[in-house]
């Protein structure tokens, strides 16, 4: 999917949540337990239900590969029938790559060609030429790691370096000289409420990849206040808060309930802006 | 495998050679292309060829990957043949990995609950809650992306903080507080000839992992002279000159003749530390 469409999306469906798929198999009903494909059948149905609300699906690869080749085929199928049911959602594989560029060139195979997404989430830690081999195919998109939500982040990210630049920051503007806002995005976590604002200073047309509110404590006020541009420019991902709403024989209707509520705050946060 | 193990192993095999396990479809003899697992059925002749010169196998995850679930079955394959028939190889499993800590948790039972590896790569830019759910189970290791063998590498490892530090010394400090010599070790590539020296000063006794001599065009002779230490220290990558030695049907002994030719250089150098 291209810019142009995802902003087309956002603006019709008065939403820029995503939807993450971190389907872990001791959270979901135990009433699934008994199929064939437990996190496959529980995607489809928080699928089914978030989808008016939602413009983005996230699968986690964690909670995927930690099942093996079954584990990947549950993914696999995730994807298939997001495209084959919703061909309007962005999908995002959140899998945090980077390696050497032969590798990387094998991942972008995997998750571009192979699979079929919209964008992939990668590591900057190895440069330029672990990032590059993703860029340059139509409609895909790099998503890097910037400024991430979990407390860890200030280990290295914050890091000033000797011209007073956090880590950050020179990953965001060193990367523009490999990738443009038609194929990149940044990561930056929800908790770090007015560094949006240093952000938009660097990156002020890029689409912002937001994970952290809900469970993991960012408010949506802050992200849209600080970090929202004219075209929004965010996607804003909840994952536990909807998925695990409930775990009764309800949750799929909990989980579009919990959507719905973000996606009117995003409606008004959009009419707003 | 614990230290004292993989000391004992190196010492008495007279080697530091990982052979990584990088196998290519399209780069592998085309007679193996008929079998029903050809990935599966290359690694195994070429584990059987090399582990006489060999203390470590590091199969390569994008590889795998791409090939989806099936592949993903060539690797677990693939490290149960080692665990098998050659138990006392050390097994790495180079993904690269690193996310917030709940889903660091689940990569880190994907590879040491299900697969059993003794050992992952992973990327350090999301800081510590990223890499501690890695450690803490027995005689299992993080190997920590410090200063990689790439290009890329300059982009952001080597970036001087306000003190005057890089950021790959940052990463060899910082780390340190989460983990010892007995379950930590860093990725410094062997392009990297001198550096080996300041990480020496900040890391005398851990091992290191080092990719990059042979294709990347790093040399033995220098990680030696700047990276050994009394313990060795150092578990040497070397992929793509040794499997694919010869694409033809001696592919086998090809690599074997390559790796032994590692080894006697490596024994050299561990009879004049």
């Amino acid at each position: 999917m291209n810019r142009k469409e995802l902003i087309h999306q956002i603006f019709s469906k008065e939403t820029f949540l995503c939807v993450g798929l971190d389907t872990d198999m001791n959270k979901i009903p135990t009433h699934l337990l008994a199929s064939d494909d437990p996190i496959y059948d529980f995607n489809r149905a928080i699928i089914d239900a978030t989808a008016p609300y939602a413009i983005a699906y996230k699968p986690n690869l964690a909670f995927y590969e930690m099942y093996g080749a079954k584990g990947l085929q549950s993914f696999e199928k995730t994807v298939e029938y997001l495209k084959t049911n919703y061909p309007t959602q962005f999908i995002i594989a959140d899998a945090k790559r980077g390696d050497i560029g032969n590798t990387s060139a094998m991942y972008a195979r995997t998750f571009f060609d192979l699979y079929d997404v919209d964008a992939v989430t990668i590591a900057p830690y190895m440069g330029e030429d672990s990032v590059t081999p993703f860029l340059g195919r139509q409609d895909k998109w790099v998503i890097l790691l910037a400024l991430t939500s979990n407390r860890g982040a200030t280990d290295f990210q914050t890091i000033l370096s000797n011209d007073a630049q956090p880590l950050y920051e020179t990953v965001i503007r060193k990367s523009q000289e490999w990738a443009t806002d038609e194929n990149m995005m940044y990561v930056v976590g929800a908790t770090r409420g007015e560094m949006f604002k240093d952000i938009r200073r660097i990156a002020p047309s890029h689409f912002l990849l937001v994970p952290g509110i809900g469970a993991q404590g960012g408010t949506l006020d802050d992200v849209c206040r600080y970090g929202m541009n004219a075209d929004c420019g965010l996607i804003v991902n909840s994952s536990r808060g909807i998925i695990y709403a409930s775990n009764s024989h309800d949750f799929a209707q909990a989980a579009a309930a919990k959507a719905r509520e973000i996606q009117q705050e995003m409606a008004r946060a959009l009419s707003q802006r």
